[in-house]
Order: structure tokens, then C-alpha cells, then sequence
């Protein structure tokens, strides 16, 4: 058994912790967090503190905490064994122990949402080889999606990540905009914004490029402008000239 | 029986008269098409011709050409049953007929791809009632998802769509471009992208919010801006901006 223990209260915090709890061959030992009452909820499965002092002993610490939060808790704790994060924008340097890594499962997480970890890449790096096969281990048992990753590359894939899920919400909220404002129910571009997901995956997304912009259809293209608010339409602009120059 | 004539030999054309040749209440009498050779696989299955003044007697003709091509072949057109044009894009008056409608299935066709109508909304439009309930009938046989629009409503979807669909692709696209530039398979973004689909079908694209943007991290948006060429850089900026600036 890998001893674990975790510290955190928000949504991958408790993500990991079920499902660490559900894991036959993971102890979760204990969840720390500043505000008991994050974590109470699982009081009944798991020991629970808000003393980092009063942590008990592990294989590792995996700090599941908010970006800002990490160098000052891995400076708090006492102990020479792995400690990691899970950060995808945090460099390896974040942690402040000799033994340190990295563990960073890439997915969106949202409260109350049931998560199945099998579907989610984990990104792992760590100091010692030892250490790495350790987490390698540990993302197993959770996910067949494991990758080697560098800080420096992690960065880039954070970078990457916020283009295609926070950038592209932002597209389907305009589209959203455009609906209601016309009295269309939003639902009707389900089917084409999941094929346009779907084609992705089969062919890069520069071969399935279509509509105005890449047809450099300029009758259509000022025909929308003419259409959108001033907000809307700096973004339609400024795309539309990307996909154009994009070779 | 629903007797149909399609012109066209592009992607819908041939998806559309797929749909039909497999639709048992519906009989596609003949396929027209400028250029033969882009219709010779179906002379087998359906009569085809490039002459306009050929064409055979039907209860519809459905223009499933390219938008500029709409009005002139229209023209040419005589008849004065039903005639429907495909187009999102495109008003109900491109065609010249009395009896004119809109018969618009919201999806992004690749050539060679099988595509499940069953799964594409269809956006229909008539000038006359009659007519219209004929479209529902013709559009009921390939999809339950049929919608009524007039052309001001499927102008605005059609600009919707190009945001969730032609925009979400370029925000792939530069995730891609991230990746391979630091060797990362770009296959570890899919499950991410395909959860930011997946949330926006049980909540508002508003609703489900996250990353640098929403949180006013300025930290790690001027990190990442620090890490992107200038063409990336400009549409970060810019989303960026309206995502915080988004109520």
C-alpha cells in the first residue's frame, strides 16, 4: 500500500481524495485543510486535520492546493520524503523539498460533478527516478493516460489548455449571446459543436478548416461584422484575419 | 411518395441525396450538377443531367449549391412547384420562385465522411403554409431535430455558428500549435476539450467559467503572454479582456 497523504480542500482536492478512497492499493492516511469544514464531509473515511503540524507519516504529500498557496505550505512541511503538487502552471522549483515532483491531472473540475479519472491525462515530474516511478504508480491506479512532462512543457500545455476550454467557452457563450438575443434555442449547435470536436481528433484542425474566413469570403465575413456589437466584433475581426494568415 | 429533384454535387448535395435514396417515402427522381463527373457514382441509383431545361417534373427542387450560385440557377429554374435553397447564410428571397422556402441542415460536411442526419438539426422556412408542412415532412424523414426560422433568425445562426464552430477550430488550432512546438501530443488536450463541450450541455457556457481570465489573475496572464508569438499574443489579450469583462 502507498500511504498518502493530502492536502487540500477544493475541487481536485476532493476529486483525488474519492478517489484515492475508492483505490485498493492507495491508504489515503489523512486530507489536511486550513478550513475544516471543506473537508469534514469526508471525517468518516479518512482522518482529517487543519494542524499541518499534527500530519501523520507517508509515502507522500501531494498538495492539491491553489497555485498561490503551494511554496508556503511545502515551507511548512516537515519531512523527507516525495512531496509533490499538482499544478499545471507551477514549476517542480514550487516545492521546496529535496524529494519533489509534480502530479497534474488535466481536466476541468467542477463541484459536486462526478469525475472519472480514467479519462483524464495526468502529467507527472519528479526529481528522482525513484520518486517518479512512485507517481507513476499512484496516476496509474487512476488513469491509463500517463505522461512524462517537464515544467517547462507543463507551462506550455497550461497555455495550450486555457486556449482550447477557457477561450473556446468563451466562443460558445457569444454563440449563446446570438441565440437568445434571436429567440433560437442555443441547443440547436450541440450537434455541430460536438462534430467540430469529433473532426479533431481524426484530422489536425488546420486540414478541417471551413466558413467565411478561411474561404476568405469577403462579402460574408463584412456581412456578419455589419451584425455584431462592437465587443463581438473585434473578436470576429481579429480571428478571422488569423484563420486567413494561418498556413 | 415525395417526388425530389437536387441540384448540387458538393458535400451536402451528396449527403442530402444519400439521406433521400435511402428514405422510403421520399423518391429522388434526379440529381443535376454543372460538372457530371461530380455526380457519375449515383447515375447507378438516380438519374442525373447538367442541363438545366432536362430536368423531370417533382414536388420540390432543393438548391444545394454554393451561396453565389443560388439566385442564377433559380432563374433558370422553371417551374412553379415548391423550390428551396440549403443555404444558412442566404434569405428565402435568393429564390426567384412564389413558392420559395429554406430547407437548412445545421452541420459542417466532410466529403467522404458518413454523416447520421439523425443527429443534425434542420432550420426550415416557406412563404406558403402548405409548403411548409411539406419541408417538415421531407426534413421529419432524416431528423426529429427540425426547427422553424426565417432568414433573419438563420442569419444570426449562421454567425453563431461560426463562433462555436469556425473560431472554437482556430482556438484548436493554436492549442495544437503549443503542443507541437514543445513536444507534447496534442491528444492530451482532447479530454479537456471535450468536457468544455460536455459542461456547456447541462449549464450555461457563462456558468461554467474557469482559468486566468474569469479569476483576473494577472500574474499568470502576463505569464503566459510573456510565452506566446505576437499573433497568439493579440487574440489572448483580447479574450481574455472580454472574458473578464463578460457580466
Amino acid at each position: 500500500m502507498i500511504r498518502v497523504v493530502l492536502l487540500g480542500g477544493g475541487n481536485l482536492a476532493s476529486h483525488l481524495a474519492n478517489a484515492f478512497l475508492n483505490s485498493s492499493s492507495i491508504e489515503l492516511v489523512q486530507i489536511y485543510n486550513r478550513t475544516l469544514a471543506h473537508i469534514e464531509n469526508k471525517k468518516n473515511r479518512v482522518s482529517i486535520t487543519n494542524t499541518i503540524q499534527n500530519l501523520k507519516k507517508a509515502d507522500i504529500y501531494i498538495i492539491a492546493t491553489t497555485d498561490a498557496t503551494i511554496e508556503s505550505i511545502s515551507n511548512e512541511l516537515l519531512t523527507n520524503t516525495l512531496v509533490v503538487h499538482t499544478s499545471g502552471a507551477m514549476p517542480n522549483s514550487a516545492i521546496k523539498q529535496d524529494r519533489k515532483g509534480v502530479f497534474y491531472p488535466l481536466q476541468t473540475f467542477t463541484k459536486n460533478e462526478e469525475i472519472d479519472f480514467r479519462e483524464i491525462p495526468i502529467c507527472l515530474e519528479a526529481t528522482y527516478t525513484e520518486d517518479y516511478f512512485l507517481l507513476e504508480k499512484i496516476a496509474k491506479e487512476l488513469s491509463p493516460k500517463v505522461y512524462s512532462m517537464n515544467s517547462e512543457q507543463r507551462k506550455k500545455l497550461h497555455i495550450a489548455a486555457v486556449f482550447v476550454n477557457n477561450f473556446v467557452n468563451h466562443m460558445y457563450s457569444i454563440g449563446e449571446d446570438i441565440c437568445q438575443e434571436n429567440n433560437i434555442p442555443f441547443e440547436i449547435l450541440y450537434p455541430l459543436i460536438e462534430e467540430t470536436f469529433h473532426k479533431i481528433t481524426k484530422q489536425s484542425p488546420k486540414e478541417v478548416r471551413t466558413g467565411p474566413a478561411i474561404r476568405k469570403d469577403e462579402k460574408t465575413l463584412a456581412l456578419h461584422k455589419s451584425q455584431l456589437n462592437s465587443n463581438q466584433k473585434k473578436i470576429y475581426t481579429l480571428i478571422s484575419e488569423a484563420i486567413a494568415n494561418t498556413k
